[in-house]
């Protein structure tokens, strides 16, 4: 006898809509037909359970037309709980894909597969399994499809900003001189967890491990990191080289305390600029400068423009303030992008950035963060995450803009 | 100018040795020439930083014979100062790459690439980039050099393991009838975290997201997951569906708490069975045969011996104390292993499990972890991290071994 649900029904565990489901794998396969593809064989796990509902080790097959069907290799029992999909059966080896597709009347000539994660190994287990068989890419099929949020996702994303606000709140209450970034990133990362935060935050792509607490100080803010961000921070050593270090925390200087809420698989994506005491009055304007950048990009976050006006807008602003140097960091740290999507992933479509020609449409959701690097000295922020609507954007992340300062 | 490490110079940061890296390249070099490979191409950011001792954005390429090059995209400052490599140069981009290996006068006519996690369209642009340059999957020989671990790298896997231990200690501090497994959890990561915990435990491949901290209890512990691993829980929601959920503990519940400690990249694993008041007596003697199974374990665990030989050991005494249907998990759950080699990734070479003929060499680490799973009562066991040695193993956890209780 496998333990059931029933023992722990009583437990709060979010499922995901069946509507949501159906709505999702509707779009995805107009999009497959649309691109010529007979199916698409999805493995990551992110995508899994967004079109599956479950996140367990499986196969889903997506036909172009026709229901879907997850294959499960562990755990069965739990991926028919958790998906309100009907064909939902046990999988031995990758090997019997193909006899399990042709048993439900699939012939797939092309399949989509998402060439961007999956493995070189890994696919070319699936060319020795599927004889006569062309595969090509679906992820951009799929990007395009989660691109585009509900109402259920965007409450999902809500109660991720929450998470992240508690999480912010917690680093400023452990502000005191002499603290470590380590100590006030673990406070906020307890308070966080507590609260239902889920630890792992998704980045996709080989190499994208992320710590879930920014909170670094002075010229440890504005140290380079590998990462593609302008977040700097030395980390505790070079194999987690960004973030909370083991420096101590002084007065006056900006902490840049920049948090991803995470609920239900959804993230939501937060900065603040902390201090002891007050900041230098030229760090006092440069973090007026960037809430200024922000308000600015909020105003063109609609459908109308593109991901690179809004872009344009922040960057273009930043230098009529004197900051084009400074802008998303400095020197070799400087990136060319101020947003990014935020969903399942921390680094969905669309990013706010050069030559990003997307435009703009109701139902992404996306953080806008400037940032202002001065090195030697820290860096200084602010960053929400934001649903774009028909009208003005709506603010997923709710903390006060200001500069958030405990006593000295 | 750049902030310079002179401004965070009196921040601890630990550093990989010089005399580290040059003997791992030494090891790999011997292995690449007798595979017929004219040098290894590395990106994966855990091997990047055991060869070159920076975890940057770069590609690291080890001829079969000659001196190491580095190339980075982000950030070149980092590298320069973490790397003891000497030639540590900017990459603009891939495409790049055959330029710059004929400046150093290397024509490789056979590259070596991490095939088992390098995404396909990733290695479709280095197939465009080298022309007449045929590709092979290096990591088999990677995995060989990572195997054994030199004495400054126990002394790191040594210093994870007694984060590990402020974990476990934390979780049991946190027990109180009624105390979610998450709050539980979080107690044990937050000890952790204070003392150096770098937050992202590593595991090589795609969807192996983990979360530091399994506290499960009861019926949760012995509830099915996607991860290849008997361990149990409910977890949060679908999506991070293992590990810590809203349970509440009540009395006379095992409590499974396995947690990883990390140090400067390095892993331990450690699990011990923790309650609120005493267990029935069905599962301490349960417990009691997990630690006669982990003891009859660590005997074999030496030259001599192969992993397989381990493993049947420690099934086949399970089998022999009544628990053939407990050990490992039950039912679907039920995996084939009693244990994994540790290092800078979670499931490192070699398992203990059927079918894995290789010999035990001094300077392996081994985690040995039996555990008993009984369904709608929850799972019992014990983990420790050894060092393979010439005579008896080391171990590397130090927690006492009973079965820890906290008054009801």
């Amino acid at each position: 006898m496998q333990p059931t649900i029933d023992q722990l029904k009583d437990i709060p565990y979010p499922l995901t809509p069946a509507s949501e489901i159906a709505d999702r794998i509707a779009r995805l396969q107009a999009k497959l037909g649309a691109a010529g593809l007979d199916g698409a064989l999805i493995v990551q796990n992110v995508d899994l359970h967004y079109f599956s509902g479950t996140m367990q080790n499986a196969h889903l097959y997506v036909p172009a037309a026709g229901e879907a069907a997850l294959f499960v290799w562990k755990s069965l029992t739990r991926a028919r709980h958790e998906s309100p999909l009907r064909d939902v059966v046990a999988l031995r080896s990758p090997r019997d894909l193909p006899k399990l597709l042709t048993e439900r009347g699939y012939k797939p000539a092309h399949i989509g597969l998402e060439l961007d994660v999956l493995a070189v190994n890994q696919f070319r287990s699936y060319e020795r399994a599927f004889e006569n068989v062309a595969f090509s890419d679906c992820w951009p099929l799929i990007r395009s499809v989660r691109l585009i949020k509900s109402a259920w996702e965007v409450a999902q994303i809500e109660r991720a900003g929450e998470i992240s606000s508690a999480q912010i709140s917690a680093v400023l209450n452990a502000l005191h001189p002499g603290v470590t970034e380590l100590e006030a990133a673990a406070a906020g990362e307890y308070a966080g967890r507590v609260l239902g935060h889920e630890y792992a935050v998704r980045m996709r792509g080989l190499n994208n491990d992320l710590d879930v607490g920014y909170a670094s100080s002075g010229p440890s803010g504005a140290y380079a990191t590998a990462m593609l961000t302008c977040n700097g921070g030395l980390g505790l050593s070079p194999s987690h080289a960004q973030g909370a270090s083991w420096r101590r925390i002084q007065r006056g200087e900006p902490v840049l305390a920049d948090f991803v809420g995470l609920y239900n698989g959804y993230l939501a994506d937060q900065t603040r600029t902390l201090s002891i005491g007050p900041l230098p009055d030229d760090l006092q304007r440069a973090y007026a400068a960037t809430r200024q950048i922000h308000d600015a990009m909020v105003a063109a976050l609609r459908p109308g423009n593109t991901a690179e006006d809004v872009y344009n807008i922040g960057v273009g602003l930043a230098g009529e303030l004197g900051y084009a140097e400074n802008i998303q960091g400095y020197g070799e740290q400087q990136v060319n992008f101020i947003g990014h999507g935020v969903g399942l992933e921390l680094n969905e479509w669309p990013a706010i950035a050069r030559s990003v020609t997307e435009p703009l449409q109701p139902g992404m959701v996306i953080a806008l963060e400037p940032k202002l690097a001065f090195p030697a000295v820290g860096m200084v922020g602010i960053e929400n995450t934001w649903l774009v609507t028909r009208d003005q954007p709506r603010r997923l992340t709710t903390l006060p803009e200001e500069l958030a300062c405990v006593p000295a």
